[in-house]
């Protein structure tokens, strides 16, 4: 049997370390440290008395404590166990015990951009972060003049199973029953390929729009108009979505983000947002988020029944693993993932 | 040393899988989807339609979803995630989204038998099902004019260990002593062998009886009377058993059974059956039950705290292994299954 | 880079069998069996009808289960399963559903001393327990003319990352900012080294006390004093140390003993003894016990996020390992343990 490539129950690590992940919102990042698990490597986070976010390896070098249980003094970071600081390089600054800091005394530093709701980290080799397209601003989701909802959560499942999920929308008829019906999702999408994305195009013209899209747009769920639903790969971390409805001389839009993060192989951190230019209206973010979170926690509870039945399975990964007209856009997206980590430098998979 | 037989904190399985094994009780599998863990393998269990029992392996070949968290259509389960169905012969019968479905879309089925009280899977080679020996009746166990108790154990330790408890009472004694004490278990048994049965036999002749056979008989505790207690291994996952009592005239017979079905190395879905044709009144089914109960969460809390503390000791199963003149008949058991799975074809094993 | 001595997040022991560990506080161990984990093993401790405390292998040949299970007669202990009986020696005294007794049937016997607080079990080759220099008295714990607390934890971290903690002061001004504070260690000790002691000295002249001694021994926090304060490695279980006060004429001494035994490479048992010869008075003993089971629950917390952290990190211990002055005394004492792990023969390894 050829080797599975459903990323469920992987051992090993199916992610490139040469990109740019999400690793909190701009908005979880004070100047109190945060530990974050990222790629199996504990960081620490926090934003430094200049403002800037600061991502250090979150483990002293002297004796290995987290660096998150101590303290910001400025832009630096003291060790909670004996005193040692670091700034935002990495680099020692003080031994309490001594003048003299010793040259090897440093930690990883990551370097972190923030661009829109985001907090990014470059965790393989610094030296191509600079070169590197730096992470999308979607702007739309910090545009003040929309009905925008966010939520994350950490899921048990490994972060590429997480990405097919919102790379195949047939689901919504079965998973999302109860929350984001879409019964006419009854045919295999069309998939665009280019360099840098993979897109699913689902196309409906004349058709009555699911209750979730025809009330907040006020259409209503009887008058037939055209939809367009699609979805893009845009790299390991990300993926973007929308849904464009016309009425006659009336456009609707939303734009859809999903984060997704490996803590391990089997964890991963989600992010979402959601934002709508329509469905104004008083409790309308509430209502969105509320329906949003809803679906998603019937994701997550597939996802990861899935993830603990299979790793659970004596058979393990070694299993049929049978793909249909509507997984497309997740293989492509398998594929692309596979490529990036088997092109990285050995240093960068070690970084 | 000679490697030790005693199955107590095994790593590789220990049972054949070409057998009759106890999956759930009969009035535990209706239209509901039940999830149980057979051997190490997912299995799900429903009554479809058409009231026949059906075991699937419970993991769509498609995106690897446990089947149990779907529906019954008919006789067909639904996938919960995308909403693919299978027949009781685990062939794919739908996929929402596409007229075709393929050939290689099916899921294992495992031949299934109900007998007695219970719903038995064969684990292994299908065809090796229908050539073997059903699983016994039972009879006595669903005879209405019997006073009957049941219940049911999930227990920490490997099937084998519980198999032996059975097949040696002399920890009555000790491990019961307020609740099925039998203070005269005091010798070895005789052990009986045939090709397919290993049997203990304790006669006791004229000796008052255990207050839990004396009491319930009416015959009391101190009346010398005739009496006789056996106990069988009848495969890898039942053992039968009995106590008869001969008082002049009168004759009062107990029927036991015993099923014991691997979830993995280190834990066993267990039954018992204890059903009386003496000490009939109101009342009679709840105590029998209460004391069954009793007792063996006293053998639950013995075998479970030995799995955990060997399992967790750094010799692990490299320990001395002593057995004495009442082991007769469990070390007679370890040998029969230790060939059934010696004897069984790589292709059953892997089944 | 070198591979990093750090004891945290060991996979193999790091400690040698040959000597003696602390079991429990004399207190512990009376009639009723006492499960310990020493040096990844099960062991029952109990008292017998003699006084004598006794130390076996917590584990029946029989059928493998613990016998701190079972109960204690006389001198020796049955086990709860089958009530197989074991004498002092470790012998099986009785089967008893017959009356030989196989002459393999057996559990190790520990050799067991009583000294001070604590009843020390010699885990190795009971050949070389007799020759051994026996555990200190320690009877300034015992003597009840001082104001003496003691306490106990298990800790979840290796025993020797304890062990460093409590050679190295300078986290005091960190860890203990709010219980014992000591913010004049802000430069290394000195370390004097003997075949049997490593023992570091901290010298301070006419200076103010700490409020933790300032105030029990009437001193105050600002005149200045002469105060000494050492610790000694006196074997891989425990540590003595000390703080010695001179006001003029009068002298104030606290004396504390750290004992540690692993239970396995990543958790330890800890006691701790802190005695002074000052500060007399009515709830004395409730303040000091107070005020060390608070510090060493904040040494507590930084030792077990850094073995959980580590553990969980994808590099674990190859990691850079950085040592300062402060850590003269801890690395000497990596330096002596690794030693005696090395030298020790690959019998008592095993034993």
């Amino acid at each position: 049997m050829t080797p599975s490539t459903n990323p469920v129950a992987l051992s090993a690590p199916n992610w490139p370390r040469d990109a740019w992940w999400v690793a909190a919102t701009t908005a979880e990042v004070g100047g109190a440290p945060l530990q974050r698990w990222l790629l199996e490597r504990p960081v620490v986070l926090y934003r430094g008395a200049s403002g800037q976010v600061v991502a250090l390896d979150d483990r002293c070098p002297h004796r290995w404590a987290p660096l998150s249980l101590g303290a910001v003094h400025g832009d630096d970071i003291a060790c909670a166990y004996h005193g040692f600081r670091f700034g935002p390089d990495g680099r020692c600054t003080r031994v309490p015990t001594q003048a003299a800091v010793p040259g090897v005394a440093r930690v990883t530093s990551y370097p972190v951009v923030e661009a829109g709701p985001f907090v990014w980290v470059w965790t393989g080799d610094p030296a191509l972060a600079a070169a590197a397209l730096p992470p999308p601003k979607l702007g739309w989701a910090v545009d003040p003049s929309r009905v925008t909802a966010a939520g994350a959560m950490t899921v048990a499942c490994n972060y590429l199973a997480l990405k097919e999920n919102v790379l195949d929308l047939s689901h919504f008829a079965f998973v999302h029953a109860n929350t984001l019906a879409v019964t006419d999702w009854d045919r295999p999408p069309t998939v665009e390929k280019t360099a840098d994305e993979v897109t699913y195009h689902q196309h409906y013209a004349a058709a009555p729009l699911p209750a979730h899209y025809g009330i907040p747009t006020g259409i209503g769920t009887e008058r037939p108009v055209d939809r367009h639903a699609w979805g893009s790969y845009v790299g390991p971390g990300l993926q973007t979505a929308g849904v464009d409805i016309r009425d006659g001389e009336n456009a609707f839009a939303l734009r859809i983000c999903h984060a997704t993060t490996p803590i391990d192989a089997g964890t991963c951190l989600y992010w979402w947002v959601f934002s709508q230019d329509y469905g104004h209206g008083e409790g309308a973010v509430v209502a969105l988020t509320a329906r949003i979170t809803a679906a998603f926690l019937e994701d997550k509870a597939i996802l990861e029944a899935t993830e603990a039945m299979v790793r659970r399975d004596a058979r393990g990964r070694d299993y049929i693993d049978l793909s249909v007209a509507c997984d497309h856009a997740g293989i492509e997206a398998r594929r692309r993932v596979a490529r990036l980590v088997a092109a990285e430098a050995p240093a960068s998979r070690a970084a």
